[in-house]
């Protein structure tokens, strides 16, 4: 009874998901009058969307598996439809409109995560994140450099650099988003990765701005194009953002929020916390880090402590605040990267070697971060799993390297920008399994007396 | 001191505001690895709203006004910095983002709205509502006639008939917005206006149709433009949405929601109603009816019966659950309306008299409403306040009328188009203050002993 229940609920949906894309075919362009056409596309692709991620989670969380995975995968299924003649969800992909909701969405997900932290308990496995980060940006560059030299072992030695490059970064997303689904973000582990992640991503910055400073010089046959003051500018930027952010929350915040008290009118407290967020997301792109470095570091200055006269005041907190706009805007994000994992890339046998054994190389690499952590209580295995997803970063890095040109031809051709892509797939959709089975039978060895 | 206080927040935020100008003008294009720049722009814009808005509306509650005309006046200041040799907010007016955006924050404020009423209190003030629809489209239908008449003596009576038609539709979202701001948006004077609004839309949709197929038959010299079909066709299927949306709310509705409550997962029960809240109104947009029309239905329908099982479950209420992304998406909206106010219109002393006479025809006209009222209890002259808004609806049909030639003319000429838009400036920021005026005055005098 139950299953049939079940059954007729997808059933309802499959029907409601066949009218949406008749509509989308041979539906007429909408009316005139009714604020013209782009917010009806937008309108619609929301529904698809939102629809997919919760019965994607939905069925996910049925069998013990992370939403988000769910997301992933239903998103996939969707992108891929025109491959079984179904075209008519291709707008998606290129909407710019969706990919800046889902931007959105992840921003507003490391807000959250970083609201879940303080700067104080960060600072703790300050050095722990720190090691870690290191050995997960060596090992992967050296094992890429190496696959490079075994599979190109005609290409220079620049473009063996560049694609060691490309497997240093981890996008923490889907893992702050696992550990969120699996309610582990208040584990040490937790802090470790997501602290790592921040400095991972200035490292990723720093190495992406001498490799392409060295290639550049090179290939312009002048010697300065890695001056060390550029390298130092962009390092002291970064180091710039990291301590401005904590002297904003030190100095800063507690005035702001005191002065917010005193406007009048609804949503002041929550508008207050986007602005944080937003303000810190934006200068953290403007120096060149990930918006979403910015945004967690938004999370991890806003301390309780500055706000107490919104909650005396009988307002919601501000997680609580914050979740309703994460379910509206975090699924899109996930939802949208399985959308665009391109199944036919798959099909390109001639790079699936290649493919694969950088796959390989990037996640064997990045274990090399359970070796950063000498304290036998926590669980390293989990962290050296929950660093394995690139993402956005990695394909940013390729496609910078496409663009740079030596000897007439790409760094990156157009094969190993294939190969590229199939890691960052493989690596984001092998993470949420992997990273949630580890922490089980973390849970399971600590449960068990010594 | 206090005053002092409050001179200090403006001067840091005019702090913060110049430094964002300086960065606008002169930054750096945002760093390579970053995610790509628009992320970035959105952001920045999304900063600058924001703060306008609650800056806005803290000083406009202060003088006891509502929020929504601080978020209007202050986004006109900003959108006119321009003419004051500051033109790096230009971009924020064509950005498609921003558009959607704000569309999307609308169409969550008339489904807050929505939810604020149920389809049986509609029902009962169902006639009044349509007394007053009728009335407040023939009115100003017929004065803005003869106002064409009056100053355009040459023109043709189809240029007269088109004119009039621009006068007819009221845009609700401002009068939303204010009773909201005031709270009293669960008086019978709302329900009877946001019924009247909707009725309001479908004439709106019928008029256009008519007036339109009559110019296109006689500038193609066929009689048969006009066919009756065609309107009826129109009507038909405003009819349809309307019935089928009532129809959705009790037939479909409680089994949707049953089948929601089986779905694992966070946030289902607020996915779900947004699901509905999106549906209706990207449905509303299909039939050619405006989408808040849509989103103001998904709300009436959505009554606290059928999501019982998640409020026991210890869910918080879909009003509650709607609000935080309210807060951040409706301000959006309203300081974007402000900013596409143009305020260089003004100067153009040639159609000032014609915009002021189509201005005065456009109150005055929807001040008919109130005599649609003969139930002396109700507050009539806040009905016809509250019928004054004319918004995007009034542009399109203008930019409509633009686009139809006749007789190698435009029916409607950049000049007429300048008048119309003037015209929806004044009736938008004339109404809040006047409504609330006649609210508080209303309030008097029903406290007043008889």
């Amino acid at each position: 009874m139950r299953i049939l229940t079940g059954k007729r609920l997808y059933l309802f949906f499959a029907v409601v998901g066949v009218y949406f894309g008749y509509n989308l075919a041979f539906g007429s362009s909408g009316g005139e009058h009714s604020g013209g056409s782009p917010v009806l596309e937008t309108l619609l692709e929301l529904l698809v969307i939102l629809l997919t991620a919760k019965l994607g989670g939905d069925l996910f969380e049925r069998i013990k598996s992370p939403a988000v995975l769910g997301e992933l995968i239903f998103g996939m299924l969707l992108g891929n439809l025109h491959l079984v003649g179904f075209p008519y969800l291709e707008p998606f992909k290129t909407s710019q409109i969706l990919e800046i909701l889902a931007e959105i969405g992840v921003i507003i997900l490391l807000f959250q995560v970083g609201l879940e932290s303080t700067v104080k308990e960060m600072m703790k496995v300050g050095l722990a994140s720190f090691m870690v980060a290191i050995f997960g940006v060596v090992a992967p560059f050296f094992l890429g450099w190496g696959v490079a030299i075994w599979f190109l072992p005609e290409a220079s030695i620049y473009v063996h650099l560049f694609i060691g490059a490309t497997l240093t970064a981890t996008s923490v997303g889907i893992t702050a988003r696992v550990l969120r689904d699996v309610g582990k973000i208040n584990t040490r582990e937790a802090k470790i990765i997501l602290g790592a992640a921040v400095i991972d991503d200035i490292l990723g910055l720093i190495i992406l701005a001498v490799v392409t400073g060295i290639i550049s010089a090179v290939s312009s046959g002048s010697g300065d194009g890695i001056s060390s003051g550029r390298v130092l500018f962009i390092i002291g930027k970064a180091v710039l953002f990291v301590i401005g952010a904590v002297a904003i929350g030190s100095l800063i915040l507690p005035h702001y929020f005191r002065l917010g008290f005193k406007l009048r009118g609804t949503g002041v407290f929550l508008t207050f916390c986007l602005l944080v967020c937003f303000l810190l997301a934006y200068l953290a792109g403007k120096v060149g880090l990930a918006p979403i470095v910015g945004a967690f570091a938004a999370g991890l200055i806003l301390e309780e402590a500055y706000f107490i006269d919104f909650i005396e005041r009988g307002e919601h907190s501000i997680g609580e605040l914050i979740e309703p706009i994460a379910v509206f805007l975090v699924p899109i994000f996930f939802v949208r990267m399985g959308m665009m994992v391109d199944l036919s890339t798959f099909a390109h046998i001639e790079i699936l070697g290649f493919a694969t054994v950088l796959t390989i190389a990037a996640i064997v690499g990045k274990q090399a971060c359970s070796l950063a952590i000498f304290d036998k209580t926590i669980n390293r295995i989990s962290i050296g799993l929950g660093m394995i997803p690139r993402g956005e970063v990695g394909l940013i890095f390729a496609s910078i390297g496409a663009k740079l040109i030596m000897e007439g031809k790409p760094v990156i051709s157009s094969e190993t920008y294939s190969a590229v892509v199939i890691m960052v797939i493989i690596t984001t959709l092998v993470t949420p399994p992997v990273l949630v089975m580890s922490l089980k039978r973390g849970m399971k060895t600590k449960a068990e007396p010594k």
